[in-house]
């Protein structure tokens, strides 16, 4: 019966502490009885012809029959002179909405109590076009691309987002006062959008607000949807008030199905190997992956699981403030479902 | 011989509460004895020669004269088709630095305590070079833009303010692995600049990792150095950590002593006329002008009086918890300034 459903998943372990909090995660999904098969998959960067940067052939291909991806961290060294592989992996499947809910973890201490709120970023344009020229010596621009389709594409996203998971408002996030041409362009897309959804509540506010406002008062805000670098900013800033990247989700959305959850954090080189990582985003990341694929039930435990190992401060890797090793959190997590 | 010392000071009172706050500055500078004779004007957006908006000529003449500016809220209507006002003022003087320093306050309570830090934000040029087109129906760019003077200069002034300041590091912030072209340029700028002041201790940080860790723990940082939009955001997060905009002191800052102090939150409309607006920001904005004239004596007295009102607690306006008069908290400052 399990068999029938068996679907496969891209898993890219990644790099430094990569491997273990990928194994965390499968060991949980068999405790779990996840009918998932993993088809692992490395990605380094790879020249094609012309030059061209893109990820390993093996990786594309199967991305291309999974359509689903679990990834870990993976290195981005400025100096290699290649483009970021976080970013190449979300150009090349066009993933084009960044999805990170913010849920505050009960026993996880941080100045803020019962923040749940989501970030939904544009993922594929903006500040993030790439286009830079040298006028002359000494003077550079940058150029902000942003489009009415990835616009539209984007705000539709964010109320679809909230109408299917029970969230009562959006608020557009922006800087329209001074650029008024390109998140002008924006602004007008979510409006236009938020007249179809009449039962989501939408707000406009400028991006420096809303930091102010974040960090005086998270649990005024639901679903917030942004262009790309205000995205990446608030994503951040968000992760920050419930404990940090070591605790939480993210998901990349594209058409047709298509997704890559990963872990945001990054590779921590001083303590890959040790057993010492926290799997916890990569795990959360894996229930948004199940929910994504219709496989709530399972997701749940698995979430469940993983609060109750962490409200029960017992058996926490360090940064959690314990002292067990991943091996140990895993373990604790996996007797949690088979118990349930 | 105050006589002899007496300066002038351009007072902008500003939109809504501006005209109570400016009163209650004006109140307290005399209660304190401080040498400054004010030169009151209003700021309404003013058409010139070729429609190019400019600021009322009276305005510009008394600053081209006095230097200094100290300045309460101005409305920005963005329907009204004409730029920020703010924006123009900072222009129009080639105020190229904005300088906010975000202190925690004794006994305004908040998630945290123990902020120390100071941002400051290129004025003039970035994503606020006001530089858009429609490429194609459907299609805007918007242009940053970064030079390597602006960028040299900002960089100059931060590392000189913290060693004026007896402040120990600057940190630059950006996002150069995205932004390698412009952000790569300022960052280099800041580079260079850090080997001249080889006292102080220098640090990058992407935006992104800023935010984050700026809301998991404030005390890690001390001055922040970074392009316009940056500091857009961080200035105004920074704000939110100590108590919001109706306690942050601002100063624009440009070449030849050139300044204008602002109160940055704004004309609270609602409550204009009603005196009940707080003044701190603006009062806290003067000391810094204050200082920034050499007059720290008096700069301290004020700022002394006015922290001791609010620990006191008990004459406070009702943003602040209190249910005061803005004349009543002015009028207990004046008296503890009095009796020093
Ligand atoms: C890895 C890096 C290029 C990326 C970004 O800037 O978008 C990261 O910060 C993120 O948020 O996923
Ligand atoms: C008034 C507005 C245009 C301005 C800005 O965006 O810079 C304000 O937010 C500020 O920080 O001074």
């Amino acid at each position: 019966f399990l068999q029938e459903r068996m679907q496969t998943v891209t898993m890219i372990p990644g790099d430094g502490i990569g491997p273990e909090i990928s194994n965390a995660v499968m060991k949980i999904f068999e405790a779990a009885k996840a009918p998932i098969q993993w088809e692992e998959r490395n990605v380094t960067a790879i020249q094609g012809p012309g030059g061209r940067w893109m990820i390993p052939p093996d990786c594309k291909e199967s991305m291309d029959q999974s359509k689903i991806g679990l990834k870990g961290p993976l290195k981005t060294p400025i100096a290699a002179g290649h483009p970021s592989m976080n970013l190449l992996l979300r150009k090349t499947f066009d993933l084009y909405a960044n999805v990170r809910p913010c849920v505050s973890i009960e026993g996880y201490k941080t100045p803020y109590t019962d923040v749940n709120l989501v970030t939904i970023r544009e993922n594929t344009e903006g500040e993030y076009s790439g286009i830079e020229h040298l006028i002359v010596e000494g003077v550079v621009q940058s150029i902000k691309l942003i489009t009415e389709d990835a616009s539209r594409r984007i705000a539709e996203y964010a109320f679809e987002y909230a109408r299917n998971n029970q969230r009562s408002s959006v608020t557009a996030v922006h800087k329209a006062n001074i650029m008024r041409m390109s998140d002008g362009l924006f602004l007008r897309k979510c409006r236009e959008v938020a007249e179809n959804y009449k039962d989501i509540k939408f707000t406009e506010m400028y991006l420096d607000t809303v930091c102010l406002n974040m960090v005086q008062d998270p649990t005024q805000f639901d679903v917030l949807v942004m262009p790309n670098l205000y995205g990446d900013i608030l994503s951040d800033l968000c992760a920050g008030l419930i404990g940090g990247l070591g605790v939480t989700p993210s998901g990349n959305i594209g058409a047709n199905g298509v997704a890559i959850f990963e872990s945001v954090h990054g590779t921590a080189p001083d303590i890959a190997g040790l057993d010492m990582a926290n799997p916890t985003a990569l795990i959360l990341s894996a229930v948004m992956m199940l929910r994504h694929m219709g496989l709530h039930d399972i997701g749940n435990n698995i979430q469940n699981a993983c609060f109750d190992t962490i409200r029960d401060k017992k058996v926490l890797t360090k940064d959690l403030g314990g002292n067990s090793k991943c091996s140990e959190f895993t373990d604790d997590i996996c007797r949690r479902i088979q118990d349930m």
